[in-house]
């Protein structure tokens, strides 16, 4: 449930508003160096900065590194990272209890957890909780220094220039969605398990844990689906697997072949628009107008690389200690 | 890894070539009636029939009911489903060894395992698979009686004119695409699991096992990425949770909202194409032109709706297991 | 629930009466030579042979090996192995149906089953699924060569001469139980994962699965509970981790130390003892006298020794391939 | 490895000298009412109190509950409990670094993380980590209230008069091992899943992890192995399941029957025994007479009963998910 992998397996808890949010990494191979510095830029990116159209919301975001690391090095136990919630403004949830806010999972967990969900800035369902994901990314990321994992925002608001995409939602006073590309280098050959854990299988199953994603697409993606087969295989050109095209964006029969993993995850714009709604108020039972409070993005995906990434190296993690090709006791300088 | 589900829990097993695939069900509760008559139309539909453009090899795919049915009724133990294999060539596939098919999983699985793979037809690779996932959805749709799963080829070869995109395929002597939308009536209120088991997760999961598979969207999909949050957002009009819209394709926050569940799977055109293509030889190490034999689909979409929709049925009923919508004990007629 | 283990998979299906009983080994290696003829030695074993005291209901045991084996040498994806029924004499359990049999499930599982269990011969409770687990540790023992594993009983009716123990229940026209000690040689340092997965805590879980399984204790076991610490305390005597006595079984903190692993498994009389018992008729609601009928051991753990061995192997192997001591693809001959 | 469970899914983290230890219980349901001071009283218990024999080292063991309560009450999302550590000696295990300390996890830490293992006061093999069991237990008690689970130390040194058997500890200068016995009254009938999740299975698996735990049996245990079946069997008395004697310990098939659930669990005299031991050092190579520091309890098993009681009851909470007999969303007051 809020457990995610099988060797390197990533648990999430906490909430928006409560006394902060966490997880717990189990699997990670002891001797891996790790201090709270090799966090500090990953949780930046995913602040959003000085951004225009993210979050006013700031946290320090200091990760508390409690457990699973002795003399600056992993141990090989679980590491317990957390982080508190100090910028907590919870009064402007209470106001708009009453409206289920469209877009968001306020309905769904009130029926859900029967009333008993913390609902104060979303709780458990907030983006807030990536922050854990992101953290959980960086010690992935360091397990596997030969791969370049890189996301990219490719297009806001329908436009491939992100500033323009931004701006138009400025100007319209609401909010827009996005999408994130992500390639990563130098994968082995090989990583990925017939029949159901395919990497695009466990890849996607995490992307689509991420809030606010609403499509995840491989290679040539949806696009596949309009080429011939002829135009769509990559050949095969040299004994290293190395194919002239990409269309299937490095994953065959569900198994990396070597070549540049690619793919694209959609974001749906953040349910969270300053623009006026009309939706029900579940105390009177009858809909009215109303405008969510509380401090938020004009677009998600702005923050989102940083999480695709973190999502991306939790998965290949695994599947590199799945495929032997992660030791579990490192010899790090 | 080929295993899925939780409380519901399919394996599969088999090759294309070998004696036969099957499939084990782990955990369907026990009264539910199952005789080998309630197979038979799902798998006719996923043998793709009399259509233009599948393949020519047929199989009985007759459903050996080997365990967890007595007395015509589940009985809460494994239930263990056997197809033989008898239309076998697997000849086709000897002479073309040298060359690892672009678009398959030859060459990907050569390298994982070491050669030891049963590489006929694509062995435990092959779309052949596939009917143990069907006998499996069988059950799970069984096991749900008030819900409308249906799916449905939506476009072929890039036309939303089915038949047309086909042509164009057998006139191209190439392999076509296509996609598949799917609407599940009737879903509860409340399934899907915080924070990584969310319905898309688990649903894309299993989606993207399938082979073929390149993208999966839910609601509206790689769209929402181009919309205002203003437009996106389904207002929700009555204390039952309905929306205006369905933009989120009834899952928000990763939790079903009742309304009904809509998503969409692109289905890249068939690997093995009539067309003649140039491709490494490994045994001379040079790249050179072939075909290839065997006998195969024209597009795999076709055959794809009803695995798409027990792959939807698989996971529903695990979830509805999990929320405790469906009983360990049934008290069918 | 009818799956074990972790990278090393085992799933067991069928009925005591029904069309067979089979297993589903998932996850081992790709490359390790296997026939028909590698599991015959020891379902042999498993089958009690002419030992006095075994049940007069023989089967052939023929390993059907269905899928994962391509060209003498597995595949690296699922084993399935059918072993069909065929000495069915269903008529023994019709008869006696309405009293449900002291120390069998039968009272259990009508309860948790709802009564769809298939009850004929205990159904999927009979210890004829271990024929399944039997399969399982060959393979998990040819993965292991160096390793020694060998189980014997080593005290049938409360006596350490076996055959006096048999002799004693012939007499009294009842049967017996008794106690095997399973011993491992070679087994390499470091095996066993914190917290929960000890070797102890995984071992026990597949011997408690094993049906009449009462008691589990590791080296010196419930007699360490009576000892000083300076007595328990194993000294270690040089730098390859040699103790100088074992009273710890070769696992400590829940990891293998290298030396001898020793643990010994009580089994409890076989339930079906040729005596008249007095029990209730779940019809007439009143107890009555009664015997049962059916053939039946009158020491299950006469079998036991292969069983317990094969557990053993089965957890050891997932054990080396979590921690990377087996190889996915092997180099055999 | 560090988590255990299915639907009740209990994670460890945390190193007996490090900043603290914890517990995850993903999986909890919501609506249960849940402070610091349910904690309390069985936090107390495990500390052993002014007990002699148990160890001088006091924690204040405040439960610090950061997550998944709101208003109270449990919200259905992870609950993380965080317990600082305060009272940290580690210089006393700093000096007998060399001499890894026979009985405890010093040698085989060494050997599988490299040495990067915390091992100041045996790390995460301490039984410190047993806090977080027992918070976890304390929820899973609060989730059956008609449960009865009591664990006692029945036998300590060797002695049913358990003080007698720590006075012999005392005056013996060394430490002793003890018997811990556990009742569940009023479990419901049908609780265990065939055929790997037997309750004893999942039950043994949990007590093993405990540390010090060298043997598990269930009712009559190792005895049975000694009984005719016409002695052991239960018959059974009336159409409740009631049965006359009792020598199953409530569990038949691996499935709870309804009468009381009855085991045992062997504790070994704690390792750190105040005698003068002669083993390895590791710098040297040679083997020497040296004396264990730290602080230590002469009888684990004393402080045993209470963690017994919450491994019981995680497990049991467990099996009851499993068998929807507690619900998702509770209705307490």
């Amino acid at each position: 449930m809020n457990s995610f992998g099988r060797l390197f397996r990533v648990s999430v808890f906490g909430e928006s508003h409560g006394e902060g949010v966490g997880v717990v990494i189990d699997g990670c191979p002891a001797g891996l160096p790790l201090t709270q510095n090799d966090f500090l830029a990953d949780l930046e990116r995913r602040k959003g900065g000085m951004q225009k159209g993210a979050t006013p919301r700031k946290e320090d975001d200091i990760p508390q590194l409690k457990s699973g690391i002795f003399n600056g090095k992993t141990t090989g136990f679980p590491i317990m990272i957390f982080f508190e919630n100090k910028n907590v403004r919870s009064q402007d949830y209470e106001k708009q209890r009453s409206i289920p806010r469209p877009g968001h999972a306020d309905w769904v967990a009130h029926q859900k957890f029967g009333g008993y969900e913390d609902y104060r800035g979303s709780g458990h369902f907030s983006a807030r909780l990536t922050v854990g994901l992101v953290a959980a990314g960086v010690i992935a990321k360091k397990l596997m220094p030969e791969l370049n994992i890189e996301a990219k925002l490719i297009e806001a608001g329908g436009e491939r220039d992100i500033e323009k995409g931004i701006q138009k939602a400025i100007e319209a006073k609401d909010s827009v969605g996005g999408i994130v590309e992500c390639r990563v280098q130098n994968s082995p050959v090989g990583l990925g398990e017939p029949y159901f854990d395919s990497v695009e299988s466990v890849l996607s199953h995490i992307l689509f844990s991420i809030p606010a994603v609403r499509g995840v697409e491989f290679g040539t993606g949806f696009a596949a689906a309009r080429m011939f087969g002829s135009e769509h295989n990559d050949a095969i050109v040299d004994m290293s697997g190395k194919t002239r095209t990409n269309h299937a964006g490095g994953i065959v029969g569900g198994i990396t072949n070597g070549n540049e993993i690619l793919f694209r995850v959609a974001f749906k714009p953040t349910s969270s628009t300053p623009k006026t709604q009309h939706s029900l108020n579940w105390d009177s039972g009858k809909t009215e107008d109303f405008s969510v409070k509380g401090r938020h993005d004009l677009c998600v995906a702005l923050r989102a690389p940083v999480i695709v990434e973190a999502a991306t190296a939790i998965t290949l993690a695994d599947f590199m200690l799945c495929a032997q090709k992660i030791s579990p006791v490192l010899n790090c300088e």
